[in-house]
This record gives structure tokens, sequence and C-alpha cells, in this order.
């Protein structure tokens, strides 16, 4: 009697327990200066719960880590998952980090200086963690959920109050010597042009992040700017175009050093659409040399207010394979 | 007494074959508008004899061709060594090159018009060819023998007639999506400034290559640009100073993107030394972020006028690992 029962309940064992293998989960974490976005997924990336929390930021470090606690378990208790199912944390953070995921002083998470959030989180999960700075995280998410599906080397930027970037190269996140490679934003496109927050003249992000676009329309912000131009508004329209000719020409010279499959933009200012998408496009084909004028592609980033999110469950993916 | 014999011979003939096999050798050709500079090495990349011949490049692709031949078989002649013992052959080519090898229209080269040189050579040889434009070998060449050993990722440019450039990430080729990566010469650094021979305005080759530093210098060429400036003349100074201003802002833009161990300028302009390295350095400092200020490394080729042929041998033993 004992062994047939043994014979009946082995398979079953064995499957649960391979299935459970199988099926394993992991968890992403959109770690902003506002909000932290949590979601748990399966290991095709598809989202099964999401839980959105402040991050009361200006109550310092200790505070934020038990937000991020908190978003955790409300995911896993909204997807009905234990946390012994999960096997890979991922986070995506505001830069700079160095090292494996140590967050250094960066602007909008105050009183961060030098923290290791990877072993923070890897001591208070028992999980193994991955953190990726957000622009990084952001460029692997649309490579492999948005609109650089299928291109192999995809520079990402988003545009809002900074200018940041994401290289993809050969499908994979390019980080560069010292874990910093990216920033467009401080591409110098215009000697001698207006004084960069960096202390340089004339980065592309002095002159065509949104609040430089604001301010050379004459605008409280940059939507503000982009209503005046809509409402035909001279100075907001030739701020626009300026930003976007400016951007063309980050854009063309990056794609002529890097001969990329595609170009994505994101962020806040990148809503605009054709108003700016217009202007990038006709100077980024100006100045890319003929081999690359017919193909340059550039193309708004498919995935909004999530990427974040998808991004940090993209680095789980990755650091899988 | 023939059983004797045999006992005697054999581990004597599969010494041999096993030396033969383990003491490969390749070939590699750097081929020039003016010049063919062919040689033998040794699977470590050393060279055992190498030859040089004019290209006869005016006499078109036929005579190129022959003189290719001749000069592989006068490079095995002299190090001694049989063609059989030839694993690959490695060839260096001014580009543009498309697909594996197929030379299209290089000005130095008339009448080359989609040669597919890797088939031609294979079929003349029956060995393994691989062709690589010049620019590209001469970086892997700086990478694994020069200026850049150690250090995994690397943007070597030329500075002479024209500025070309060649990508080492990760430690390997960075080709890029349509093979065509690394033109740092057509990045534009000053927009609205002087027109390109690609059609845009402001590249970089048309502020800083030889020809650019001799025009504002008001010198027949760069040489006479260099002495003059060295005999203190005020007019070819700031010309060598404006290139090395521009270069070192096209530096920096590269270097904020990609995050590199160091930059490599090699050339005959770059033969100038510290006359047009230091407003490099001090522009390329200027234009960093400041996580870069610091260690950014800008250092002049250390492999002269046999670049080229150590590239070919180089992209040889890349094609072997």
């Amino acid at each position: 009697m004992t062994r047939v029962l043994i014979i009946l309940i082995l398979p079953i064992l064995v499957k649960g327990l391979f299935c459970d293998i199988l099926s394993y989960m992991i968890i992403g974490i959109d770690l902003g200066g506002t909000k932290i976005l949590t979601a748990v997924a399966d290991k095709n990336g598809k989202v099964l719960a999401s839980v959105k929390l402040d991050t009361q930021a200006r109550l310092g470090p200790k505070k934020v880590l038990e937000n991020l606690k908190k978003s955790v378990m409300l995911a896993l208790d909204k997807a009905n998952v234990p946390l012994s199912r999960i096997t890979r944390i991922g986070v995506g953070a505001p830069g700079p980090i160095i090292g494996q995921g140590v967050i250094v002083s960066p602007p909008n998470l105050p009183g961060w200086k030098k923290v290791d959030l990877k072993k923070k989180l890897e001591k208070m999960f028992r999980k193994k963690v991955v953190v990726e700075n957000d622009a990084n995280a952001a460029a692997l998410a649309e490579h492999r959920f948005g609109a650089g599906k299928g291109s192999d080397n995809i520079l990402y930027i988003t545009i809002s109050t900074g200018i940041g970037g994401g290289l993809i190269i050969s499908g994979r996140i390019y980080r560069g010597s010292y874990g910093v490679a990216g920033e467009i934003g401080h591409m110098v496109v215009l000697p001698e042009g207006p004084r960069c927050k960096c202390g340089n003249y004339g980065c592309l992000e002095a002159i065509a992040s949104g609040p430089a676009i604001a301010r050379f329309a004459g605008q409280k912000d940059a939507l503000a700017a982009e209503i005046a131009a809509r409402k035909g508004n001279k100075k907001a329209i030739d701020s626009i175009k300026r930003a976007g000719k400016y951007a063309g020409i980050g854009i063309a010279n990056a794609n002529n050093l890097l001969d990329l499959d595609m170009i994505v933009i994101g962020g806040g200012v990148a809503n605009m659409g054709e108003l700016l998408f217009s202007p990038i496009r006709e100077w980024a084909k100006r100045c890319s040399m003929s081999i690359f004028r017919k193909h340059i592609k550039i193309v708004p980033a498919k995935l909004k207010t999530n990427v974040g999110v998808m991004g940090a469950i993209a680095i789980c993916l990755e650091s899988d394979e």
C-alpha cells in the first residue's frame, strides 16, 4: 500500500519540483527620486504584479531602504508569489554608480554618499541583486522589450531635466572602462556655447534639455514651451528647433563613430513628438556620413513610465545569460 | 630490420608533424596606395621577414594583385618558409570595405570598383584570408603590440591627409552595424565651420587634418606648417593650436560617450609631437566630464610605418582566437 502511494505521489513531487525550478521568478525595482516602482515577473519578463510607492528620498537612505523592502513584499503579495521563488532582484538606480552597485551621491537621492545598495539588498533578501544605472537599464529595456527589439547596436537617449544615455553594443549593455559610458548629454556640440551644469560650455544638455529649451523659449518649463510652440509662438518654436538641431548633430556624431542600428529617444521632453523629432532627424541626416544618410534610424522610445522597471527586469534576465 | 627502421623513424616523423602544426606561420599584408608591405610572422606575431614593393596602383587591380602575389612569394623566400606552413593571410586595405572583404573604390586605389579581395587572394593562395580596413587593423595593432597593450577599450585615431579611426571594444575590433564604425574624422565639432570633403560643415577632418592645418597656416603642407611654427610663425602656431583644440573636443566627446581606457593617435601629422598633443590634451581635459578629467589618457601611437603590417598580422591572430 505504501509502495503504491509512493509510486503515485513520486511523479507529482518530481514534476512539482521541476516546475518550480523552471518557473523561477524575478523582481525588478525602479528606484527613482520620487517613486519606487517594483514588479514581479516571470522568466520571460512578463510582469505578474507591480506596486508603486513614494521613495520619501528626503528622509534619507534608511527610510528609502525600508520602502524598497516594503515595495518588494507588497509586490510579492499582490502576485501571490513567495520570496523563495525569486532567484534574482534587479535595480535601476540613479547614477553615478561605482563598482557593482555603490550609489555615489545622485542629485535626487539626498544623503546617499557611497551606499552599497547591492550589498544591503542582498543582505535584506538573501538573493542575488544586480544594480544598474537607470539610463543603462532603460537602454536594455528598449533593446529587449521596446523600440530596439532585434537590434544589436543601440544608443538610447533620455531627454528630460538632463540628457543621459545608455549604449547597447552587440546586444549587451556597454559600461566602458570605468562604468560610466553613454554620456551623450555632455558631448560638446557648440564650442563657446552656453555653460552646462557640468562646468563645460556647449554640452548638448545645456542646449537641448527641458530646462534649456524652456530658458531659450522664455517659458517656465519644457511643457509650457511646447504649448507656446503649438500656438505659434516664434521664440518657443525656435528654441525647440535649436534643441533638435544640436541633438541631431550629437546623434550624427555618435552614429558616425559607432555605426549603430538605431537611436532610441525617451524621456519627458521626447513626448513633444515630431515638433522635436523632425529637426533632430533633419540635422542628424545632414551631419551623417553619406553611407549612413539613407538608413540612420531615430525612433521614439516605446516603453513609457515603466521603462525603468522593465529595465530592472531586463538586467536580471541579462545577468542570467 | 624494416621493423627496427620504422621504430626508429616513426617518433621523428610524428615529432616533425607536430612541430609543423605547432609552429604554424601567418602572413600580414599592408596594402597601401603607394607601397605593399608584406611580412611572414610566427604564431606570436614575431616577424621573420618582410618585403616592401611598389603598389603600382595606377596600373589597376590586376597589376596590384600580381604585385601582392610577388610580395608574398618574396617574403616567404626571405623567411625561408614554404607556403604550406602558412595557415592564414591577413590584409589591411584602404576602406570602404563591405561584406567580408570587398574593396569599394578607395580614393588611392584607382579602378577598384567592388573588388572581392578576400575571394581573389583565397583563390590565389588556397589559404584563409582575412581583410580589414586599415584604420581598424592599425587600432588592433596598437592594442596588441603598441601603445594600447593591456587596454581593452581604445580609440585609435590617425591624423594625416584625412582623419580616420578604429575602435577596440572589449579587446576586439568594433565594426558596427554596417562595418564602418570609428569615423571620428567626420564628427562635427564646429557647426557652421569649414566645409569638409564629405559635404558637411565643421567636421574634425576639415579643421585638424594635415591639409586643413596647412591651409589655415598658409603653408604648402602640414610639415611646412610645423617647421614654420617651430620658427615662431604665429599663423602656423595658431593653426596647429586650433587643430589640437578641436581634436581635443572630438576626443572628449568620444570619451564621454565611450568611457575608454585610452586614445592612441597615429598618422603623419601626429609626428609633430607635443606641438599638437599639448593643445589636444588641454582641450580634451577641459571638455571631459569631471569623472574623466583626471585620468583621460591620450598617447602617441607606438608603431610607426609598420603599423599597417602589424595590424594585418594582428587580424590573423584575432581571427584564430
